[in-house]
C-alpha cells in the first residue's frame, strides 16, 4: 500500500472504534469533536507534508527493498536519517505550532527495534521477529502508532511491586498459551486518540521482583479493555465556542489522555518484552534518549513560529526597529536555535547498535533535553514582553463584532497604521495560544515533563558525563600523583 | 462613616450602574456574574480583612484626626507607612492568590497629592484642594477607586498629537465653564468594574503639542459616556462550568477592562490637571513608582501561595524528601524573598515629596519592578518542575464524578497513601491557575507588563544610576586626573 | 580618647608585635611591606572617612553616655543603626574597591553582645559583663578588631570531635585557674594583619561532644602564639615591581591569612563561651546572619567603582552611545541595587534581641548573600564584555615607558579622541584588578565564600522560609480539607 | 617532509629570529624565556599529539595525494572533516588547559582558501593560486601560522579611512612592483611567538574608501619590521618564581602579543588580497565562522579539565556525596555539553563552498559562539564554589617548604583522609589559574572576545535568523492575510 494521503488518515481514523471519554461524556465521534479535531489536524499533517515533493526528502524514506514509507515508521540507518528525523520535526513544528504526536511511535520502534534484538540474543526469544514483522505491517499500512510508556506511579517513593495498588504500573495479570492479559494505565497519551496502534512499554529500569511489570506489547487502540479519558488543558473549551481568532492556532493542536488498559489481552506475536526484567532499562533509556532527541527538532520549530509571532505583533504595535525589541528577538533566536544545536549534536554523534539501527548519543540527546526544560519557558516570556498587555486584556471576537462595542474595540485597539486590528488580535491571540493556551501545555509543560523530567536528564548526565575521565585530566595537568 | 464591610461593599457595588460588555453583550448584574464575580470578592477581601483585629494594624490608618480608614486609602506620612503598604499587599496576594485591584486607586491617591500641590506652587491653581476634598469623601466612604493610566497608544511610535486617531490617547475635547468633557479610552483596568470611582492620569511626559491630553480627573465608575469591555483571560468560561475544582482558585480572581471614555463630563471640583503638560511626567514617574513598589508586595504574596502549592503538590507525589525537590523550593523561596527584599528596601528608603506625603526610592522601585518581570516567571516554570505533568493532562471534575470513568481516574491519579484524588487534584489545578489559567494573566504577564513593561524600568534605572558619579569613583581608584 | 585619624592608626599597628609569615618568610615590618600594604590603607580608610564632616552621621555613632565612637564599634540600637550599617559599607566598597576588613569585628561585636546576655541568664555566667567591658575598651581605644571563625574543618563530613585531628577545630586544650589555653587555627582572616585584636568564635552547632570546641574569646592579635600566615592573590607580586598603573589599584587592597593559636593563653575576663555548647548554633546564626547583611552594602560599593570604570572604559573605547553597551550599565546597575535592596530590606525588618540590640531579618539576610554569590560574578562578566579584549593584553607599563617599543605602545592603543593611552590602560587595569586580580579575590570568591558558602544560605532560608505556612495559604485557596 | 616531532617543532623555532619585547625588555631567547615557554609548549602538544597512534585519526589528514599532514593545515572536505576538527580542539584542550594557538591559521586556511577563489573568479587575479602554493608549502613543512585578524581600532565610532590615525587599522602604504608595503598593528595574537608564519587579514566589512585597508597577505614571524609585545595577562610572573605549584598549570599556558608591522614588505606571491574591498567582508565572516566553531571544541576541552578539577577539589576536601556538590557538577557537565553540541552541529550542517572546501553552518557558528561568552564563566563561578575558599587564601609553595611555617600549613590545611595538603593544594592551584590565574584570560575573557566580542555573533545572529520566514510561518497559523 502507498502512503496515505491526509483524507486517508482521517479516514481511516473515523473507522476505529474508539473508546474516548471527555467531561464525563462518552465521545461518539472523536474525529469530528471541535476540541479533538485540532489534534487529529497536526497527526493528518504529518500524512499531507509527506504528498508535497519539496518535503519528500524529510518527510519520506525509500527503503533498500524499495518500499517508500513515511520517515515517522523508519528505523534509523545512519547518522543522516538521526539528522533528517530532526529537521522532520521542526518541519512539522513550524506547520501545526504543536504537538504532532507521530514522534513517540517512531522512537519506540527504534528502542525497541535493537532491544528486542538483544534480548534474543540473551534468551533467544522471538521478540525481534515479532516486531519486524509488526513494523512491516505499520509501514505498509502507514499507521500512526502511540508509544506509551508513562505509568501513573502512585507513590513516587515506591518501586512498582511496592505499590499498595498493584495495577499502578502496568502489569501483565494473566499469562495465556496464546498471549498474556494485562491491566494498568498509562498517563499523558499525546497522540492515542489519533493512532490505530499503541505500543506499550515500560517506564523505569527494573528488578526480579519487578518482573510482572516488565512487558512490551502492541495492540489496536480500539482493543478491548482500552479506555481513553482526555486530560483538560488551558483554554479547551474555547474551541467550542467557534472564534476562531479567540483561540489563536484555530487549525492544528494536541490533546492527551489517560489510558486505561482493563485487562487487554495481547496475542503472543504482538509481544516484544515478557518478564526479562533486566531490559526494561534498556528499553526505558533508549526510547528517552530518542524522544530526548526529538525534542531538540518539535519544540524549535513551534519556538520558530512564536519567535515570528513575536515580531509580527512588534511591527504591528510600531516598535520594530527599538533596539530593545531586536535585542529580545535575537536572544529568541539564539536560544532556540541552541536547542536545535543539541538536537543535531546528539543526532551526529549517533552510533550503530548490536542490531544495526542508530541510537543517538545518549549525554548529548539528554543535555539537549535538559534544555528544553528551560528555553521555551524564557522564548515565551520574551514573547510576552514584545506582546505587550493586550495578550491578555484584549476583548473577545464577539466583542469585535458586537454593532455596540465593536466599533470601540476596533478603534482603540488599532496598531500602527496600515495593519487591522483583527490581524492584530490574531497574532496575539496565536502568542496567548503559545504562552498560555491549549498550545502552553505543549510548548511549556510537556517541554518540561515529556520524555522525563529535568532531573531524569540530570540522573543520565551525571552517568555519562564521565567525570571519573575528567578528573584523570585535571590530575594530569596538575602533576598529582597519587 | 465608619469601614464598610465585606458584605457593605458588595452592596455598594451592587447600587451601581455600570455600562459592562462581556462577550459581544451588555452585562446587566456584574456582581452576581460568575466570570466577573471572582475579581469582585478579591477587592471584598480587602474590606473584610479591615475588620479582623489581627491584620488592624496593617489593614488600617488612624489619621491624626482621629478617622481611622482602610490603609488602601492612606497618604503615606513616612517610611513605616510605606513598608506597611507593602505588608499589607503582601497579605492580601496571600489571601486572594490574585489582583486584589485596590492598589492602583491607593498608588493614585499618593502621586496625584504631591504632584497636585506642586503644580498649584507654580500655578495657583486649585488642584490640591480639590483633590483634598475628594480624598476626604473616598476615605469617608471607604471606597475602591480606580486608577487608570495606560491609553491605548496606538502607533507607539508616534507622541499623542501626532496619532492619525488623536483619541487613541484620552483627551479634552471641550473646556466647558463648568467643566471639561473627555473622550479616549484607557486599557487594561484590573479594578474598574469593582470600583465606585475612577482616577484618570496621562500615561507619558508630555511636550507643548499634548497640552490636550495632560488631564487628570476622577468620575464615578458609572458616570455617562463610559463602557466598559470585559477582556478575555485563560480559561476565562471555565467559571461558568460550575466546577471549583477545575478553576483551581474558585473564590477568588482578577479581571481586565478596556474602558472607554465617550465625551464624559468633568465638573471643576474634580479636575487635577488640566494642561500643564510639563507635570505629566511627574505624575506618570510618581505613580509608576509608587506601582512598583507595589508589584514588591502583591506579586510575594501570590508567589507565596505557588510556593506552598508546590509544596503540596511534592508531598502528594510522594517525593518531598527528594533533594532536588527541597532545592528547588528553596529557589522559588529564595526569588520570591528578594522581590520582597526590594518592596521593602524602596519603602525604607522613601524621602518626603514637598508636599509632605512620601514617596519611595524611585531607583529601587523601578530595580524592584524589573524582578517582577523576570522572577515569577521563574518561580513559575520551579513548580510546574514539581507540579509534574498531571497538571496539563489531568481529566475534568466532571470525569472524577462519572460513574463510568470516575472510578479509573480516582484509582489511577491516586498519589502517596493518606491523600485523595481529588486533593491532589484540587492543588495542580491550583498551580494550573496561577501559571497557564486565570490567574497566570495576573502572576505571568501582569508582572511583566503592568505599572509600565520591562523597558520602561531600564529607562528609570538608567537615569537613576547615577553612572557620572560612579565614573568618579572609579578614576579615584585609578588615579586618573583629566 | 577621641576617635583616632588614620595616621594615629598606622602608627598604632606599626607598635604592634606580629608574628607574620609571606612566601615563606618571617616579616618583620608588615606596615611598610608593598604587598601587605594596601590591606592596611584600606583599614586605614576606615578612620580617615570618620573624621570627615560629611560622613560623620553614616560613620560614627554618638551613644547615649555622650561617647563618639567609630560605627564599626557599635551595638546597633534600632533599625536606622542598622541600615546606616549598610550604607556606611557601600560608602566604604566605593572609597576603597576592596575589602576594609573591620565589617567582622563589628559583626562579632554584635552576635556575642545577645548571645552572651543569653548564656548569662540561663548559666549566670558573666560573660556578658566581659564582654561589655571589652566593648568599651575597644570603642574607647578605637581599635579594628579581626572576627574570626572559620576552622579549617578537616574531612568536612565529620564533627569537630570525630576528627582524626582534634586541632582542625580550635580548641580548648587546658581549663586553668585564671584562664584557658586554646589550640586551633583560623582560616581565611582578611583583617587580622591589620587588627589590634581578635575575637574568636566557634564555626558550627555543636553537640555535647563538641564542648572543648564551644568557646569563644578575644586577645591581642600579638599575644604569645599566635602565628599568621599571609594566603597567596592572584597578581600577588604584581604589587612589587612598582608600578601603580600595572596594579589597577595602587592604594587599597584586602589580604587574608591562616592563623594558627598553638596554645595560646586566654584571661578569665576575655572569655565569652566556654563550654555551652548548646550556644554555638545561636552564636554563628547570629554572626553569620549579620556578616550577609554586611555583603549587601560592601559589595555594592564594590560593584559602584566596577560600573564606573566600565562606563569609563565604553567612553574610552569610543562606543558609549551603543544601546548593547548602555543595556549592559543598566544591568549592572539593576544587579548592585537588587544586592543593596536586600542588604537594606533585611535591616529595615530588623528586630531587637533579649538583649535589646538589634538583629536582622534572617531571612532576608540569607536571601541577601545568597544573592551575592550570583551577581558580582554577572557584574563581572559584563564588565569584561565592555572593556574589551586589551584588559588582558595590553602592554605592561615598563612596555609603555620604554624607549623602544613605548610608542608603539602609546599609537596602537590609543582609544577616542581626548583620551590619553595611560588614561586607557589604567581603567582596563583597574578592570582587570577586580575581575581577575587581587580585588577579584574578594569581589569574587569572597562574595561566594565569605560568611558561608551558598549551600549555608540556602539551609537557612530552608529554615525560615515558612513552607508549612505557605502550604496553610495554598489549602485554604484550592479549598482543601484534610 | 614528514610531520615534525614536538622537539623538532621546538628546534625550529629556536632558529627564528623573532623581535619580541616584555616588560620593556627586548627577549633574545623567547623560547627559553619561563613567562613563553608554557605557551610554546601549548604548540607543541599540537606535534607531539600528532605522534600518538591512538589520535591519528584526528590529530592528522591524510590527503588525495597520499601526503599526511597535520589536521590544523587541513582544508576542510566535508562535514566529517569539520566534525573533527572540533574533537580534535576538544582533544588539545583537555591535554593543555590552555589555549593551542594553531587555530586561528586553520581557520584562515580555510576562509582565505574559498575566498581567494571567488576573488579570482570575479577579478582574474591570482590570488587563489598564490594561496594553494603558500599553503603546500606550510603543510609540507608542518608549520605552525597565526591568523592575525584584530586591528587596534581606535576610536570604534569610526571606519578605518576616517581614523585620525590611519594605521590603527593595518593597510597598504606603498605599491611596489615586486610587492606591497604594509604598516599598521594586530592586537591579541595569541600565537605569534610560536609561529613560523603569520596570514595578515582585514578586520571588518569594507566600502570603497576602505579600499587601502582591505589586504590580504603571509610573511614569515621573523620578517624586516615585524614587532612583537607581550601582553600582561593575571599571575604572568608568578611563572618566574619557580614553583610548579603555585601556577596550577605548570606545563602549559597561552600568551598575546601586540603585532606592530612597521613597513613590512610582503612579495607579490604572498598577497591574497589587495584593494578588492568587497570581499573584506567574506574573508572576516567566513574566518570569524569558522573560530567561533573552533571555540566549541577548545573551550570544551579546558571545560573538561576544569570540571575534573572541581571534582577532585571536592573529593579531597571530604563533600563528594554532598547532593549540592552532585549537581552542581552536573550543571557544568551540562553546559560544557551544551557548548560542544554548538560545536558539533554548525560542523554537522557545514556546506561545501564554490572552492568546495566546506564552511561551517554560520547561524549556528554564532550561536555556538554566543553561547561560550556565558557558559565557561557560569563553569568558572560553579567551580569556584565548589573549591572553597583555600582556592585564593592558601599559603604559597615556599610557605608549605618551610621548615617553620611548613608543618603548620601541612596540619591545617589537610583535607579529607588519604589525600596529602600538596595534592590539595596543586588541585586548588589550578581551579585559581583557570578563574582567575593566566589561563583565566583564555578559558573566560578570550571566551568573550576572541572571535568577535557578543554583540558580534548578535549581528550575526540577527542577520542569519530568518526572521521574515518566522513571520510567514506565524502568518500561516493565525490564518492572517494581508
Amino acid at each position: 500500500m502507498a502512503l496515505m494521503t491526509g483524507e486517508e488518515y482521517v479516514e481511516s481514523m473515523r473507522k476505529m472504534n474508539l473508546n474516548v471519554y471527555m467531561f464525563g461524556e462518552k465521545i461518539d465521534d472523536p474525529v469530528d469533536n471541535p476540541v479533538l479535531r485540532p489534534s487529529l489536524n497536526s497527526v493528518k499533517a504529518t500524512y499531507d507534508l509527506a504528498q508535497m515533493p519539496e518535503y519528500e526528502d524529510l518527510m519520506t524514506v525509500t527503503l533498500e527493498d524499495g518500499r517508500k514509507i513515511n520517515r515517522f515508521a523508519n528505523i534509523h540507518r545512519n547518522t543522516d536519517d538521526l539528522i533528517k528525523k530532526v529537521k522532520m520535526q521542526r518541519l512539522c513544528g513550524q506547520k501545526t505550532a504543536s504537538c504532532f504526536q507521530r514522534c513517540v511511535g517512531m522512537d519506540a520502534f527504534n528502542a525497541v527495534w535493537s532491544t528486542t534484538y538483544e534480548i534474543d540474543k540473551k534468551y533467544s526469544t522471538n521478540y525481534h521477529e515479532n516486531f519486524k514483522s509488526y513494523l512491516r505491517m505499520v509501514q505498509d499500512r502507514d499507521f500512526t502508532v502511540d508509544g506509551a510508556m508513562t505509568d501513573p506511579k502512585g507513590d513516587r517513593s515506591l518501586a512498582p511491586h511496592a505499590q499498595p495498588d498493584l495495577d499502578l504500573y502496568l502489569r501483565v495479570v494473566e499469562q495465556r498459551e496464546d498471549g498474556i492479559v494485562v491491566r494498568g494505565a498509562k498517563a499523558h497519551q499525546t497522540g492515542i486518540i489519533n493512532s490505530q496502534e499503541v505500543i506499550v512499554m515500560p517506564t523505569v529500569a527494573m528488578g526480579p521482583e519487578d518482573k510482572d511489570f516488565a512487558v512490551s506489547f502492541a495492540v489496536p487502540t480500539d482493543a478491548e479493555g482500552i479506555t481513553m479519558i482526555i486530560g483538560r488543558q488551558s483554554c479547551d473549551t474555547r474551541k467550542l465556542e467557534g472564534s476562531s481568532m479567540d483561540v489563536g492556532n484555530s487549525e492544528f493542536g494536541g490533546v492527551e489522555a489517560l489510558v486505561v488498559f482493563d485487562d487487554v489481552f495481547v496475542p503472543n506475536d504482538r509481544i516484544f518484552l515478557n518478564g526479562e526484567y533486566e531490559f526494561a532499562g534498556m528499553l526505558v533509556e533508549r526510547f528517552a534518549g530518542y524522544h530526548r532527541q526529538s525534542y531538540g527538532g518539535c519544540k524549535v520549530g513551534v519556538g520558530d513560529v512564536l519567535i515570528g509571532a513575536a515580531a509580527l505583533a512588534a511591527d504591528y504595535n510600531g516598535v520594530p526597529k527599538a533596539s530593545h525589541i531586536k535585542d529580545k528577538l535575537i536572544e529568541m533566536v539564539h536560544l532556540n536555535e541552541t536547542l536545535y544545536c543539541c538536537g543535531i549534536a546528539c543526532s551526529a554523534e549517533g552510533k550503530p547498535t548490536e542490531s544495526g539501527n542508530y541510537l543517538i548519543d545518549l549525554l548529548l540527546a539528554n543535555v539537549c533535553k535538559q534544555n528544553v526544560t528551560r528555553y521555551p519557558y524564557e522564548i515565551a516570556r520574551l514573547a510576552e514582553d514584545i506582546a505587550g498587555g493586550f495578550m491578555v486584556t484584549a476583548p473577545s471576537e464577539k466583542d469585535l463584532r458586537s454593532p455596540v462595542v465593536g466599533p470601540m474595540v476596533e478603534k482603540y485597539l488599532k496598531g500602527t497604521a496600515g495593519v487591522s486590528t483583527e490581524n492584530r488580535l490574531k497574532i496575539l491571540r496565536l502568542i496567548e495560544n503559545l504562552t498560555l493556551g491549549t498550545a502552553a501545555v505543549g510548548y511549556r509543560t510537556e517541554s518540561m515533563h515529556g520524555a522525563g523530567s529535568p532531573q531524569a536528564q540530570r540522573i543520565m548526565i551525571s552517568r555519562q558525563g564521565s567525570i571519573g575521565k575528567k578528573k584523570e585530566l585535571a590530575k594530569e595537568i596538575a602533576k598529582i600523583r597519587d
